[in-house]
C-alpha cells in the first residue's frame, strides 16, 4: 500500500501475549467475511496493523487503549476496487475524507484526469498527496492518461502521458495495477497495448478492465490478453458473459450508473457465486459522496435487493481487495491486516458508527476527526483551460450544405440516470445556411472545445435530453476528454461561457442572458476544486436549482453533459472536439446525413 | 509457471476469428468453477493456451483439429498446492507422469529432500527436470531444505540450503512460493524467518504455512507475519479456527493423513464458505498416487462426504490456484489460461477419461501418451549414504542407569493412518545393563543414524505399533529428517540393514535373518528411485507383502516409520540422531525416565 505501515514482525510479540497492544476492539460482533460468520470477538491493533483477534485479553497491558463498540458490528474497511477521484471535482485531500466517512479505507485510482492535463509529474504529485491522509492507495497505472480517446481516432492532449510513462509506472513500487485500458486496443492488436497487457500480466499486476458494449469473440479475446475486471454492465446476461469467461465483474452504482439493484440479480436469481463480484462507483460527484456514499450505498442496495449481507460486505471488501491481490493487507479483520475496521450499528441499514482507518479513529458519527490540510500545488496544474483565440457566437454553428432548408440530422440522444447516449435522427430546420436547433422538441446546441491552447478545434452538435428551456450549462472536466463542453440555447451564453472558463482556469457553469447565475471553480488542471467538500457542495447545489429552473429534470446534469462527451466505448454517438463519433465503428460520422 | 508458453498476444485473432483455433474440444460439457456452472460449451486452443470457450464455430479453420469429448465434463486440470514429490520415491520425470495420470497438471513443490542432501544445485536440477516433462511446476521456495528440524534443536545436514540461498532463491523467475516455514522459527522471532517472511511479502510471494499442533497466539502471531495457508489441521474445530483468521484450509488426503471426510464437514455442517479451502497430499508414495489418486482423490471422497461436486471441483483446481495468485494461469477453463483439461465421465466417481495439460493430450484411459525419458542425474546425486564407520549390532544398545534391572521408558507410540506419534510411557527390563525391547508387548528398537559421513550419531529409542515379529525395516529417506531409521526385532539385523542402505546408496530395505527379503533402490540423493513407476511399485508391493509377513498390518508401513522421525511440529515425540525428542517442548528427552 502507500505508506510505510507497522512491520510485521513487530505484531509477533503482541499476539503472542508478550507485549501489550496498542488498542484492543471490545464487545463487537466481528463479521468475518472469510469464513461468512459474525460471531462476538475482539481485535488487538498493535501501530496501524491488527496483531489479533478473538479473545485478546493477553494482549492487553496497563497502557492499552480498550475502545468499545457497544454491541456494533465489526466490518471490514471497504475496499473501493475503481473509482476515479478527480471526476468528485475535490482534491484528493478532500476526497479521501469524504471516502473515509463512508467507509471506504482503500481506493484503486490512477489519477488519470490530472495525467491527461499535466502529464505524470501531476500523477506523482497526486501519489504523495494521498500518502498524507488516512485513505490508502491501490495505484493503478493510468493508462486512459495516455490512451484518451486515440482508439476512437480523437487527437490527444498535448502534455498527457506518453506510452514509455506508462511502461515506467509499472515499475513504480506504489502500482498495484494497470488501470481499465479498453478492449479495442487489445482487439486492435495496438503494439503498445500489447506490450503493457503482456509486462503487466509478467509483473503479477492486475488488468482492470473497461469492456462497455464488448460483443462475445472481443470478449474472449480480451480476457485472453490479461484482463480481470469489468465495471460496465448494466444488465444481467451481459454480466453473466463475462463472469463465465473470467472476468470479475464490478458492479458500479455511481453518478449515472444505478446497476446495483439489476446486477444482484445474478446472484440472488440465477445463483451465481458471489466471489467473482464487487462493486465499485467509478464516477461519483462530489453530491452523491456526501448524500448517498460509495461502496456503503452500493452495499445497502444489494442488501435491499436480497443479497446476504455478509456476503454484500465480502464483496464490498475482501473481493475487492483479491482483484489486486491484497489480501494480506486490506478486506477483512484479521491478523496483520491493517487495522481498517468500521463499527456498524445494523447491518441492514449500513450506518456506520466510527471507521477505524490504520488504527486510528478518523471518522466519528460521520465527522471526520485528523486534522487535514490540502497541500500548495505546484503552479503548473493552474491556468490549464486555454484557448488559442476567444470563442464568438458564430464559433457554433454548424453548416448546412447549401441550397437546403432543412436537413435531416444526428441528434446524441441522453437519458437520465444512464451513461450511454443514443443516436437519434431527425429532421432540422436550416436558416441562412444554419442548421438550427429545435428548442421545443428539446433538441439543443452541444459543442466541446479544445482547451489546451496549442490548436483552435471546435465540434458542434445536438443533444436531446436536457430540456433547457434558457440558458446555457458548460464543463472544463469531462470522463477521459477534457475539453470544454457546452450545452446551451443561444450560441452568445455559449460563447461566454467557453471564454470564462478558460478566464477562471476550469469549473462548471451556468449561464443565462449574459450572466453567471452558478459557478464551481476547479482551477487544479481545469478538473478540480482545491476547496473543501461542503463548500463545493453548497456550489453545486446552487448550479443544480439554476439548472433545474431552467427545465432541466436530469438527476445529475453535469454527469450527463460528460459522458455526451467522447468516452471510450461508452455510448453511440457523442461529441469530440471534431464534430460527431460513432463509437461503435468507431469512427468520425456527420452530424448531417447526406 | 515453468516453461514459454503461447504468448497472450497470439490468442486474439483466434479468438476473434479471424485465425483458426489448433485445436476445439467439442461435445462437453464445461465445469466452470468460475460462477459454479456446468452447461456445454466449446473450447478453442492455439498452442498451449485456451482462446476463447462458449460457441467457438468461428475458430474453426479447415485444419483445426476437432476433439470429440463424447458428453463429458470438461473440468480444469487439476492444481495440486502443496505435495514433496520426493516423497513418492519417484524421480520427477516419472512423478509428473504418475500425477498427470490422476488429472493433476500442476504442483507445488520445492524439491527440499533433495535440497537437504545435495543443496541448491539439486534443487536447481530438479526445476530444469520438471520443465521436459507436461507438469507444470508452482516453485515454493524450499525452506526444510535449510531448516530440517533446527528448530527442535536438531543438527542439519552438512550440504543443505543456507538462509542467503533461499533469500536469492525468493529472486528466481520460476518462485511463486515460500513452501511451509513452519511457525516456531516465527514466533521464536528468528531473525532468518523473520527477514524471509519479509521479503516474501514484499514481492507478494505466498508463504504457505504449516501449523501443526499450535496453539491460539502463535496462530495469530504466524498469520500476522505473513503465513497464508495451512494444511496440518485433522479435527473440523482446529481447521475453523485456522480459516477465522484467514489462513486457506489445504486438506490434506495423502500417505498417512486422510483428513478430506472429516473436514469436509466443516463446509458441510458449519457452513463455512468453501472459498479458502483445497486440497493437497502433502506426502504421496508411489502406490498411493498410482492406486488412489491425488486431488482426484480428494474430490472423490469431499463428493462423497457431501460437498457439491462443483465445489469439490473448484476446491481442486481455482481454489489451490487462487492460493498462489496464479489464476490468470491455471485453475480453469477460461480464455488466456493454459489448456489444461480433463474430460471426466462422470462426476461423483470423477473418472478421467482423458487429460489434456498444454493443450496436448498427454493422459488416455490412464495411460500415459507422451515418451518422456529420465534425464542423466549428475554424479553428487548418487552415494549420498555414507557412514564415518560400519554400524555394529552393539550400537543399537541403550544403557540403563548403573544397577537397575528395570527402567521406566518413553516409547513412541505410532498409530495406522495417522502422522501424529504419542508418548507412551512403559516399564522395559535391563539385561546386563542394556534397556531391553518387549516384542511381545510390541516395543519394538528403533533408531536413527547419521547418514552424512562427517559425524557419528546414533539415536536409539523404542517404539509402538509395528507389530514386528521377526526381521527389520530400514529406509534412508524420511520426511525432513533424511537419516538413516530402522525399526527391528534384532539388533543384528538391524546393523545389516543400516550397513546395506550405505552400500547401495539409499532406499527400503526389509531384512530378516541376515537375508534382504526386499529392496527398493533409491539412490538419487538416498531419496528417490530413477525406475519407472510400475517397477517401482512392484518392488513395494513386495516389501510391504513381506512386512504383512513379519505381522505387522501398518496401511503404510514407511510412511508411518518416517513420521516417528523428527519432523517439524508433527506428533508428540520422535526419534533423531542425537536421541528422542519432545517435540511440544521442543527439547531433547531421554528415553529412560529418572
Amino acid at each position: 500500500m502507500n505508506r510505510p505501515h507497522t512491520r510485521r514482525r513487530e505484531l509477533i510479540d503482541v499476539a503472542m501475549g508478550r507485549k501489550p497492544a496498542d488498542k484492543i476492539l471490545s464487545g463487537g460482533k466481528l463479521v468475518n467475511v472469510i469464513t461468512s460468520e459474525i460471531y462476538p470477538a475482539e481485535v488487538a491493533i498493535k501501530g496501524d496493523r491488527i496483531a489479533a483477534i478473538g479473545d485478546v485479553k493477553r494482549c492487553k497491558g496497563p497502557k492499552t487503549e480498550v475502545i468499545d463498540a457497544k454491541g456494533a458490528y465489526l466490518v471490514p474497511g471497504l475496499v473501493e476496487p475503481h473509482l476515479h477521484f478527480y471526476h468528485s471535482y475535490i482534491n484528493v485531500t478532500n476526497y479521501a475524507k469524504a471516502v473515509l466517512i463512508n467507509g471506504t479505507t482503500a481506493v484503486a485510482d490512477g489519477f488519470y484526469g490530472p495525467g491527461i492535463i499535466s502529464g505524470v509529474k501531476a500523477v506523482r504529485f497526486m501519489i504523495e498527496e494521498i500518502k498524507r491522509t488516512p485513505l490508502k492507495l491501490i495505484f493503478s497505472v493510468p493508462v486512459l492518461a495516455y490512451l484518451q480517446n486515440r482508439e476512437l481516432g480523437v487527437s490527444p492532449a498535448p502534455n498527457s502521458v506518453s506510452p514509455e510513462e506508462l511502461m515506467e509506472m509499472l515499475d513504480w513500487p506504489e502500482t498495484l495495477g494497470l488501470e481499465e485500458p479498453p478492449f479495442l486496443p487489445i482487439t486492435e492488436k495496438d503494439e503498445i497495448f500489447l506490450d503493457l497487457f503482456e509486462k503487466a500480466v509478467e509483473k503479477r499486476i492486475p488488468i482492470t478492465g473497461h469492456a462497455a458494449g464488448i460483443d462475445i469473440p472481443s470478449l474472449n479475446a480480451y480476457v485472453a490478453a490479461g484482463a480481470i475486471t469489468d465495471h460496465e454492465s448494466t444488465e444481467v446476461p451481459d454480466a453473466i458473459e463475462k463472469a463465465r469467461v473470467g472476468l470479475k465483474i464490478l458492479i458500479r452504482q455511481g453518478s449515472g450508473a444505478f446497476n446495483a439493484k439489476e446486477l444482484s440479480k445474478a446472484l440472488t436469481e440465477h445463483h451465481l457465486s458471489s466471489r467473482g463480484f464487487s462493486f465499485c462507483a467509478d464516477v461519483a460527484s462530489a453530491e452523491k459522496l456526501f448524500y448517498e456514499g460509495d461502496i456503503n450505498e452500493c452495499i445497502r442496495v444489494a442488501i435491499k435487493a436480497g443479497i446476504n449481507p455478509v456476503n454484500a460486505i465480502k464483496m464490498g471488501s475482501l473481493n475487492a481487495a483479491e482483484v489486486y491481490n491484497q489480501t494480506l493487507e486490506i478486506g477483512s479483520i484479521a491478523p496483520g491486516r491493517i487495522a481498517d475496521v468500521l463499527f456498524v450499528r445494523d447491518l441492514r441499514d449500513f450506518d456506520i458508527a466510527r471507521v477505524i482507518a490504520n488504527g486510528e479513529i478518523v471518522v466519528e458519527d460521520g465527522k471526520f476527526l485528523p486534522f487535514l490540510e490540502s497541500p500548495k500545488y505546484p503552479d503548473y496544474m493552474y491556468g490549464t483551460v486555454k484557448l488559442r483565440r476567444p470563442v464568438t457566437p458564430e464559433d457554433f454553428n454548424l453548416h448546412a450544405p447549401k441550397g437546403k432548408t432543412s436537413v435531416k440530422a444526428r441528434i446524441i440522444g441522453a437519458a437520465d440516470l444512464s451513461l450511454y447516449t443514443q443516436e437519434l435522427i431527425d429532421t432540422l430546420e436550416v436558416l441562412d445556411g444554419v442548421v438550427q436547433p429545435n428548442q421545443s422538441r428539446d433538441i439543443l446546441r452541444i459543442s466541446m472545445i479544445d482547451r489546451h491552447g496549442e490548436t483552435w478545434e471546435i465540434g458542434n452538435g445536438f443533444v436531446n435530453g436536457f430540456n433547457l428551456k434558457r440558458g446555457t450549462i458548460a464543463s472544463s472536466v469531462n470522463a477521459v476528454c477534457e475539453n470544454i463542453v457546452v450545452v446551451g440555447t443561444n450560441t452568445e451564453d455559449m460563447a461566454f461561457a467557453a471564454n470564462h472558463l478558460a478566464k477562471i482556469g476550469g469549473g462548471k457553469l451556468v449561464i443565462a442572458d449574459g450572466k453567471i447565475l452558478a459557478q464551481v471553480e476547479l482551477p487544479l488542471c481545469g478538473l478540480v476544486s482545491d476547496e473543501p467538500l461542503d463548500k463545493m457542495i453548497k456550489k453545486f447545489n446552487k448550479a443544480y436549482d439554476e439548472i433545474r429552473k431552467f427545465g432541466c429534470q436530469l438527476t445529475h446534469p453535469f454527469s450527463t453533459l460528460e459522458f455526451c462527451c467522447a468516452c471510450g466505448e461508452i455510448g453511440k454517438i457523442k461529441i469530440f472536439q471534431g464534430g460527431l463519433i460513432d463509437t461503435e465503428k468507431p469512427a468520425k460520422v456527420s452530424v448531417v446525413l447526406d
